[in-house]
């Protein structure tokens, strides 16, 4: 254990400035261990005894040290040079570390008053770690100053390189755990630095901490030789500080010196470039490499076994103070070698000269405006979304690729917002039709560049890496510091995020809650190269499964959005980029489809999320036979073939046709803000009518959503039922029973009157899928009956 | 172009091995190059015509040529040292390549006749790919010879290393495309040396082909300087071997010698490390980084802009050949340049020299049997699971912690089956409580190791690093190649994972049609540490989700198990070390809870999936006023809890208690095979009586399964619904509504003829309610009345 006599040693060695950041590390120590152990008696003021103990031990004490290690020292790097800094916890469970930081700097108990600085304050701190009613005991939306909350690991750095994008003065204290380091996205994280510009962007500083162990194993980092180590991030393109030790008197001066070294290689790098000096060079920005015993300064030894330095001290060191009186005293022993007394004064605030480690004000991490971006939030200066609008004279009778049109609506949005949007993508902006941007801006891109290279620059408003995860961290980074964007992906592989998205909404579900966070951007969506459009790629690239994972989370902050057409898709994506605090997911295609909607109406039918399509149903308004409704591209297009064919086919059969483009609107409106009333919902589906409902996802989905209504056991949905391979376009559709010849035939089973009478149009419709099938497989396309239809009224 | 004058140059430069060779390598281009443009005229006997050519040109001919380069050379190591290899081509689109290779090699025609090795079978294997009714155009499950699709990009590594362990004598050749190398997973998968025995497993050898672009932009690694790239993989700890150029002369001897020097070195390590002469050194594998032009030998302009070498030849390098002559004339050039009247005899068959060029049997790499792992697959020698069974008089009157139960199952087998079962997880196997099978193994740990560590070894059945990507790939690399194995994980990140499931139940779904491809084992989720058990950790590791993830893939692949207790988890795990070719999930909590089921109900009930608790019921067997049913561990405690408050307060309602561990059971029999038929569904739900459901997941998913059924409409789900922080495990369920009281309150609220009567109990419920709330906040812990209840009776 780090006792009296060592913390006494420490102050000998150090000179003035690092023995007080010292003394606030130990404070910062003092309070995390706290938090974990005391439920009374914060400052020690009497003998501890079982009952000052918390009756459930919960929270990590293993990561704190070196995080608060390194908060301190970054306090005094921001005070000696002003500097504007936020930092980044990644290892889990670093709740107590950024709290007990936050409760120094006096951020905690501004946002917080009843966790006021003092001994009752100080109390309520401890009490309140992990306990119910209290605060997680991870760097939570609770903890002021964070973006990021350490749970579910791998994105600290991608977070970090996202809150330095176009913010020139601020620099990222990235800490990564060697746990964290482990996981994919966070391997390939390192290579953000390929696509940070050192004029326009601001600076990350990671610093990689070698505690060597995660919660039973050793950590890989931390067990290869320093050659490996120091190669390897030279590889990743960095310059590595080494620093090692667990001597906090040594310690000091080397993570000192070490970090004015770095903040002065980023101070150079940024002043070269920003001088027009770098000759296109990538620089070779800083790192550290922190190597301390996890638990440091805690318990060396338990019970004979060895804790400081190993994996048990990753949670509770001494897990049975409350019974077993030795460890009480080898706790009591622990807590006082931090010399509470000389830390805090009688009535158990910091001393001055603990306080006066802080910076001031804003420049506090745990109070910096960039971790709480709604308050440097910008609203997006937007072009007017109808002046890119298709003309529509009649519905269903002219082409458009709905992507390419927003392609053109979101070149003008990068122009008019230079410094505050970006659309992220795994190297499908072109792909997706979005290419109009370039007119406007570039791709990012910092390493080496040919002169056969089209639109890569050193700075630029489109960010490309074949990595959702980076894409989805980078984005989120930039949303929480308060700014705005897009991200693009093919819509199967947006499940490689699927978890990102989770703690994303999960961040944003307790936020709305906190009135001192206040609202960011939406993060937007926009999937394209959907499920049914995959003739180059198959089975693989089909799975509009997202949509599911999407729909678990809390009403309060879903939006899911399927434009059938390109003027929908215009409305949408300008409503979305409005929005706050939502996460929005916008499918829409690639591939030329029909232009159903001019864009008065397609406003108006956008407004509504769902509508009736008076002009393709032959019902007249009144009492139809049956109600096709569709959402998404293609499925419309099949639904409105479809009718086409029963006007032709079954003349008398009265056709009401119900599109849907907001999702929830499905949904009660008890479950969901947009959700209809059963009123609405049923002068809509009728309640007693057959309603044949061609999806763009699983089926299942719109199951979920409509049971409760009254029409629900009449209703029969059509959907992708993983049925897939490469092939063409009508194929697709004809393998999963979504074809309009199938819903015609799904018509006619579903209207009992018609069983009978029916038989030859249904023995008809077969006969066409076989025969489509059949020319298909020949000729390798499908025929021109489907690729030329239109709507013929 | 590489063309005719081009070729005789490489003949007159390469010895008659090299020369050889490259004519095999001609003859895989020109295959490739053929499959995606002709329709007709394989072997150009006639000059091209646009009739010849495909009406839509599909696939992707970038990646091809640098593939059909490695195949080559690889195939040339396996004949000069009879090696067993398996390829994993990780580049996305590799299926012309590796259909082309497999075809010339002779194995495509073996597994489907009707693509014989002539002429015929020629027109065939090109007319197939990419059309409707052929192949995909990845190296899909239909690839024979494949373990890899390369669909969604990422895995390959991964996949590469699972199929090397406990495979001695198999050296896995991984090619590693320069896009896939920018996805997270595959940046992690670099560490995976670190788990690799070179005594007891097999080899991989790492291929990194930097072709320069991905669909639009260059790649990361293919534009940073070459100090930094060796720098990168030395960090990584490999050997690095650059072979880099675009003259094909030259190319081969560099990658014949970097190859030989490879496998030389990979023979060395093995050998020294088999007679035990490593010293705990970690070896230094090598690896090989290729760079040559994207595209390479393919049409080096089109329209006056640079193709090869560059992105345009990502896909379809000529793309108006059926209408433009100047591309058809470009096109013939092209494929003529190949030289194929060489290649081929008269009848269309690959010359004896190329056919030699090609390994032997099973040393084929298209038809090698790892790669088709069912064919050497050995069920797991298992112990009676019975033999672990927990001691149950009384139902609900001990405890016990499930998975530390399973734990010493799972050691059993660990033990029987040294080189055929492995268990991955990320750091959890020990926290999960699975901690027995420390007792017969350790964890393979190829890092440096400490005196401190335990169970750390150079080989061992456990892996454990904090990547669940990582666990995956190697689990999934590891079955495919016909061995078993368990990934134990916390549920809530196991969402990691979700589009690296969704993409191995894809593989599933198709091979199980393909009748050349065996039964592989099921890949075996085991989810512990879940929703309800957070006390630690709080919101962000709340998450049920994975279940629908999974069940929207095809019913025939999946299986959903909640085992409620010690006993039950003990028969689910053995049915599914069983099974075959199914994916798993069995979520299983680790925390103590009531047993409930001694061993041979336990058995009986797993068989049956879902049952009537007969001895929990108060219906007699008769019509019951409400029934309570349940899945997962604390649903069924707080249904079981609630039953004891109804016999109580309300002991003239008539309780049916219904237990579920099968989830698929609850689908219509017409949807799933488990499905129970309609009559049985409504034998054990009624169709009139209001169905009080408590549920683990989401309760979305219970409505999802069973909207179709008789009592549907009577269905109340209580579930997860998004509310959750660090918290007590009794206000967890609280503050989700699925708490014993809110049951009871629930079934009060759905009797109609109990609404008024029954209001003080009702408000009873609420007032509990309230009560152990403020306990909870005051004290920190749930009341002893929680903690401490057990089935009464």
């Amino acid at each position: 254990m780090t006792d009296a006599a060592t913390h006494a040693r420490t102050d000998a060695l150090l000179d003035e400035e690092l023995r007080l950041l010292d003394a606030y590390w130990r404070a910062a120590n003092y309070l995390s261990a706290g938090q974990i152990y005391l439920l009374d008696n914060p400052l020690l003021r009497e003998p501890l005894k079982p009952s000052d103990i918390k009756p459930r031990l919960l929270g990590h004490w293993g990561t704190s040290p070196g995080l608060n290690f390194c908060y301190a020292h970054l306090n005094r790097v921001i005070r000696a040079r002003d500097q504007d800094m936020i930092y980044i916890m990644g290892p889990g469970h670093g709740g107590p570390s950024a709290v007990a930081n936050a409760w120094l700097e006096g951020t905690y108990s501004e946002v917080y008053p009843e966790v006021s600085q003092d001994e009752a304050g100080m109390a309520r701190l401890f009490r309140q770690f992990s306990f119910p009613g209290g605060v997680p005991s991870h760097v939570a939306p609770e903890t002021p100053g964070s973006i990021h909350e350490g749970g579910e690991l791998g994105y600290s750095l991608a977070h970090a390189f996202g809150a330095a994008f176009d913010n020139p003065d601020l620099v990222v204290a990235c800490i990564v755990g060697d746990g964290e380091a482990e996981t994919g996205p966070l391997a390939t994280s390192w290579h953000s630095n390929k696509f940070l510009d050192p004029a326009g962007d601001g600076a990350v500083l990671p610093i990689l901490h070698l505690n060597g162990y995660k919660i039973a194993n050793p950590t890989v980092l931390a067990r290869i030789p320093e050659a490996e180590l120091v190669a390897l991030f030279e590889g990743y393109g960095y310059r590595p500080y080494l620093v090692s030790g667990d001597d906090p008197a040594v310690m000091h001066a080397r993570m000192a010196e070490a970090l004015d070294l770095a903040m002065d290689e980023i101070a150079d790098i940024q002043a070269t470039a920003r001088r027009g000096g770098r000759d296109g060079v990538r620089p070779r920005w800083p790192m550290i490499i922190l190597r301390t015993p996890k638990g440091w300064t805690g318990p060396r030894e338990v019970d004979g076994l060895p804790v400081e330095g190993t994996w048990r001290s990753h949670q509770v060191p001494l897990a049975g103070v409350r019974d077993n009186p030795a460890h009480l005293a080898q706790l009591e022993k622990w807590l006082r070698s931090y010399r509470p007394e000389e830390l805090f004064d009688e009535i158990g605030r910091p001393v001055p000269q603990v306080r006066a480690q802080a910076p001031q004000g804003d420049r506090r991490m745990s109070a910096n405006p960039h971790a709480n971006g709604g308050l440097l939030l910008h609203p997006l200066v937007l072009p007017d979304f109808r002046d890119y609008a298709v003309p529509v004279d009649e519905p269903g009778t002219t082409f458009s690729e709905p992507t390419r049109v927003l392609g053109s609506m979101l070149r003008d949005v990068v122009a008019r917002n230079p410094d505050n949007f970006r659309i992220m993508g795994p190297d499908e902006t072109a792909s997706n039709r979005l290419g109009a941007v370039f007119e406007v801006t570039d791709r990012v891109w910092e390493a080496e560049r040919l002169p056969t290279d089209e639109h890569l620059a050193s700075s630029g408003q489109v960010m490309e890496v074949l990595s959702e995860h980076l894409c989805q961290g980078w984005l989120e980074g930039y949303l929480l510091t308060g700014r705005h964007g897009l991200f693009n992906s093919y819509e199967a592989f947006i499940h490689i995020v699927d978890a990102m998205f989770n703690q994303h909404a999960k961040w944003l579900k307790v936020t709305r809650h906190l009135p001192w966070r206040r609202p960011i951007a939406s993060l937007n969506y926009l999937l394209s190269s959907h499920v049914w459009r995959q003739d180059h790629n198959g089975f693989t690239h089909q799975d509009p499964g997202f949509l599911d994972v999407v729909m678990n989370k809390k009403p309060e902050i879903i939006r899911v959005y399927l434009p059938p057409d390109a003027n929908t898709l215009l409305s949408v994506a300008d409503h979305c980029l409005r929005s706050r605090d939502y996460v929005n997911v916008v499918v829409a295609g690639k591939q030329p489809v029909l232009n159903w909607l001019p864009m008065d109406e397609a406003v108006v039918h956008c407004a509504r999320g769902i509508g009736i399509w008076e002009w393709a149903s032959t019902d007249a308004g009144a009492d139809p036979d049956v109600v096709l409704a569709c959402a998404g591209d293609v499925p419309t297009l099949e639904t409105l073939a479809a009718v086409d064919l029963l006007r032709r086919h079954l003349p008398e059969i009265r056709v009401r046709v119900v599109n849907v483009v907001d999702l929830m609107r499905l949904q009660p409106d008890t479950e969901h803000p947009h959700g209809l009333s059963d009123r609405e919902f049923d002068s809509l589906f009728t309640t007693d009518k057959p309603i044949i409902f061609a999806f763009h996802g699983y089926p299942y989905l719109i199951h979920r959503l409509t049971y409760r209504r009254n029409g629900h056991a009449n209703l029969h949905v059509r959907g992708y039922k993983e049925e897939g391979t490469t092939t063409t376009p009508f194929d697709m559709v004809m393998l999963n029973d979504l074809d309009r010849f199938h819903l015609v035939m799904d018509v006619i089973d579903r209207i009992p009157a018609l069983r009978g009478r029916a038989g030859h149009v249904r023995q008809h419709m077969m006969d066409e899928r076989f025969r489509h099938r059949a020319y298909t497989r020949e000729y390798g396309q499908d025929p021109a009956d489907i690729n030329e239809w239109v709507w013929p009224y």
